[in-house]
């Protein structure tokens, strides 16, 4: 079987990769080869040169598309994208990214004789947007209030048609937002949900923007490689013509979080949470999904976390060696 | 004030110029001038020469647009769209007019300074598909099964974005299924609707392809005309992010269509329905919105026809000059 990952440099699809590697199989097929497509040339992990093909490119350019595809991969994980906050700055790049990248994929596939890949597309809970009920159901509408919850929700529609016309097999996941995120604190509207558990874990402080009563979506990166390859395993006939698909997730409000920190790490790590309020992103973040009733990937296998403290458990084993900074 | 109509040659344009131009106003403003505007000629109505002007170009040719808006419409309807049949037949074609075209009308009004012009765009129930429930609400998700249906859902959300990012003033509106369509019968799935009140009321027998329990969602042209007037006068505070719109309409069986057409012109009219079950035609149909709860805009004062009696009525007075041939 051959792969192709694009958006390779990125955090959830390097985990993707390894994970790939190490198995060396998705879901029981063999993997021959993996190609990993990013605008900067990903890093391959070590010891998989062999098996891995590593090409830095810029996927809306005319005619790159159609070269990725040459060699027929017969799964593809689109995962390139332009952030959220980048794409509301700079809106001419978030939709040349996000939305024109992903048609000449689409139109690349279409064009090309006798080949209809499994394509797995990255999307998101921002395709969502306030007022919410509770629990959004599975057939709630798409109002997005960012450009990037726009196209995510364009390429959402677009690869469905693809799909419906049998021009590929199509899946889109919505991955919650992940937590805990390795890495440097980020300014990103939505990076204190991982930074308030990673840098007390770390023994470093941390700052709390928002009030513990805020509530999110929340699964891990090992969770959304999980639903990543779930999503290759599906037939077209589970899915029929919705395609799309909201992943499961933890709800839990950001006292929760902290509760759910103290339990595992103790009272001198949690205390490591300073609170300094930020209007801006308090409002940011008032516009948000809070909860899903995410009934169709559960009933197709989907799974994430089941708590936020295995959410926190999952970042100390994958990401600390199973060591807290006390 | 100026206005421009796209699609300006399609039945429901053509009526909402008439009505321009015997209001002489929109919402209470004079019209100075409308610009019709079509791949065909737009045939102007006779008697307002001086105030109309007719363009023949395609949209989605690069330049058009921005030649288009150079005066700065203040109110932009725009009607042009490749139907869905043929957008089905034609997957570029349909692209390319529906998708294509509306965004490059769209970034010509962003990349052009100081304008921000109300633009009141034709969507459609197709941006629904089965499996509904009995009452399609507001926030229901926008699941097309055809290609029409993605290319005007995508076109929804691109009008969104960019009403949000403050490029223009933006609404959608979604027709229902348009009955009575004057003219002569045609091969659209959808046409028989229409076609067994028209032909009998006009003394010519009509064909019906399903079986009276068949449930839609109608309305008349004339309130389709009323709906653009009504969405061009509205505020953004009105409307706030979610500018698309389902409109209200008439639910009601071929059944009971015929039994409407039965009271009003008797028995002699609705005896010229013959039935012909088509399995193709019953197919297509059966994934079709059958009722929507259109309580945003009826809320916002959209008002369509109360009964089906009504809409055979307003075809009498506004197609037959009140006449119905015995």
């Amino acid at each position: 079987m051959n792969i192709l990952v694009t958006g390779a440099a990125g955090m959830i699809a390097s985990k993707l990769t390894l994970r790939l590697l190490k198995d060396a199989a998705l879901n029981g097929t063999p993997v021959d080869r993996i190609k990993l497509v990013d605008v900067v040339p990903p890093e391959p992990p070590p010891g998989f040169s062999g098996k891995v093909e590593t090409v830095a490119l810029d996927l809306a350019a005319p005619g790159e598309a159609t070269k990725l595809i040459a060699e027929r991969p017969d799964v593809i994980f689109h995962l390139a994208a332009i952030v959220s906050g980048e794409a509301e700055l700079d809106f001419d790049k978030g939709y040349r990214i996000n939305l024109d990248a992903t048609r000449l994929l689409l139109e690349a596939i279409r064009a090309a004789p006798d080949y209809r890949p499994k394509l797995v597309f990255a999307s998101s809970i921002a395709v969502f947007g306030a007022p919410f009920p509770p629990a959004i159901p599975d057939d709630f509408a798409l109002t997005p209030l960012t450009s990037y919850g726009t196209q995510k929700a364009v390429a959402e529609l677009l690869l469905a048609d693809y799909a419906r016309r049998g021009f590929l097999d199509g899946v889109a996941i919505r991955l919650p937002t992940i937590n805990v995120r390795p890495g440097r604190p980020n300014r990103a509207a939505s990076g204190f949900f991982s930074s308030i558990i990673r840098e007390p874990l770390a023994g470093q402080n941390a700052v709390l923007p928002v009030d513990e009563g805020v509530r999110h979506w929340h699964a891990s990166p090992r969770a959304a490689v999980g639903f990543l390859l779930h999503a290759a395993s599906l037939k077209s006939e589970q899915l029929g013509n919705r395609i799309s698909l909201t992943m499961p997730g933890v709800s839990c409000t950001v006292g929760e979080q902290i509760a759910a920190l103290r339990r595992i790490a103790g009272d001198k790590v949690a205390a490591r949470i300073r609170r300094e309020p930020d209007p801006m992103i308090m409002r940011i973040v008032g516009g948000w999904p809070r909860c899903f009733d995410a009934a169709r990937a559960t009933a197709l296998g989907f799974r994430a976390e089941a708590t936020f403290d295995d959410i926190i458990r999952t970042h100390i084993e994958d990401e600390l060696g199973g060591k807290i900074a006390a």
